[in-house]
């Protein structure tokens, strides 16, 4: 099930690429698809935490299960508020910078994605955790970039506003992507 | 005790009803009554919080119960925020939106107050939370109508800055009641 | 580790109140200690972290222990993010309650240190939390004064997005005491 929630991440990173370049017609439908890969991540989530709460045994501890499906349940969130803001806000052209951010959120979905199967035997997750948290610090450089060149005086304070919460949200899927693959390390740390 | 803290939050969220009309001195008041009820909310929080740490035997899992008490709590600390803010900021006029806003979270505050003596025998809470989580999509829609009316270039940059937090905020507190509704619905699946 | 970690935290205290007079090449040198105090930061979390998932007897409740750790992470977090947005930023002059803010901090920082050995014998810890309490409700009402006061008019919209930020992250500072604070009550009622 987390491998199915992980899958959705990889589709909604996707869109995500694909809104760069879209103008707005096709915006409108790249936040449709988003909104329904959005429910199927819900509904992935819900039923983890059903089959959570009425099993009396489960593969690892419950709490680690609840933080793992509740992060990456976050990420898809995130991936879809960006979206949505784009369209919202009708925004003419995003800042450079924005492009490198899906790219590492990209990146974070396919490893994560090719993490979770893993999760059955525990073998071949040191490396996937390192390159995430390594990511995460770069997704972190990228974000602090365009705080500075929105502030830089060129854009006005509306636009800056419309912005920052944007890059603030596919920062926020960044550290989400991080907060999966720390819980995947307690969860292997406690099986060894 | 969880029914005392619900019906704290119907009090807070009649409190907000009376801010819209209200003019500049009873806004003063209002906020000092919210005020009140917040550190009453505070109270039963914690009191709450005192008896699951030194009892042996709980009800419910300890965690369930920490995490409704919580959500509740958070309720009523988004909606005195909200108030507190309009003051602070000396809003002249709240968009038309900010009135439906606080509508549903008066609807969200009725059905959680009338839910909460259910908590003992289980039953008659399949509604309540279809409910819940039905508002809170309603929330969200009317909240992203507000965010694209800030952005329409009919507001200046300071007041758009003021008005969004304040919209957060009452957002924020639909997102808490749906918290709790889950909570809730987590609980039942358990005991069933 | 707890109190490694509390000295942590008074180290960065002591960085944001030389951070207040500094120019802009000390800021960017006060900015470099501040990221090594984070990181080290950083390691005594991820080592109690460590510890606490490959042991079988813990002190404490886990979830205590967890919750302890993650808060104390979290103060330093936002007082690293403090410094590194007056330097990305480039803020000229901080607002006068700026300084009273981190006034706050540096006290509830010594106060929290203080406390952190007296977790073996549970002793001589009401008067700390109480009293972080009473600095929290102070550090809030600093906060209010700072909001109204940046949107009184005399700061541009660019500049009171710039200050916002940073007085909301200090803030957010000081609840995260607070959390600390109430986690230290939650293992004392317990033992007791």
């Amino acid at each position: 099930m987390f491998a199915a929630s992980a899958d959705n991440i990889v589709t909604g990173s996707k869109l995500l690429m694909e809104l760069l370049g879209a103008d707005s017609s096709a915006r409108a439908e790249i936040a449709e698809r988003m909104r329904a890969a959005e429910h199927a991540g819900d509904d992935a989530t819900h039923a983890i935490f059903h089959q959570l709460n009425s099993s009396f045994i489960t593969p690892f501890d419950r709490e680690d299960i609840y933080n793992l499906a509740s992060s990456l349940d976050d990420i898809m969130d995130f991936m879809e508020e960006a979206v949505d803001l784009v369209v919202l806000y009708n925004v003419e052209e995003l800042p450079k910078g924005v492009e490198q951010q899906i790219e590492v959120l990209a990146r974070a979905a396919e490893l994560t994605a090719e993490a979770m199967p893993h999760l059955r035997t525990m073998d071949n997750l040191t490396e996937y955790w390192i390159e995430v948290n390594r990511l995460e610090n770069q997704a972190d450089q990228i974000h602090r970039k365009l705080l500075a060149q929105l502030f830089n005086g060129k854009y006005d304070a509306i636009e800056v506003l419309k912005l920052k919460q944007i890059v603030d949200v596919l920062e926020e899927a960044a550290d989400a992507f991080e907060h999966v693959a720390n819980t995947v390390e307690t969860i292997a740390v406690k099986e060894s």
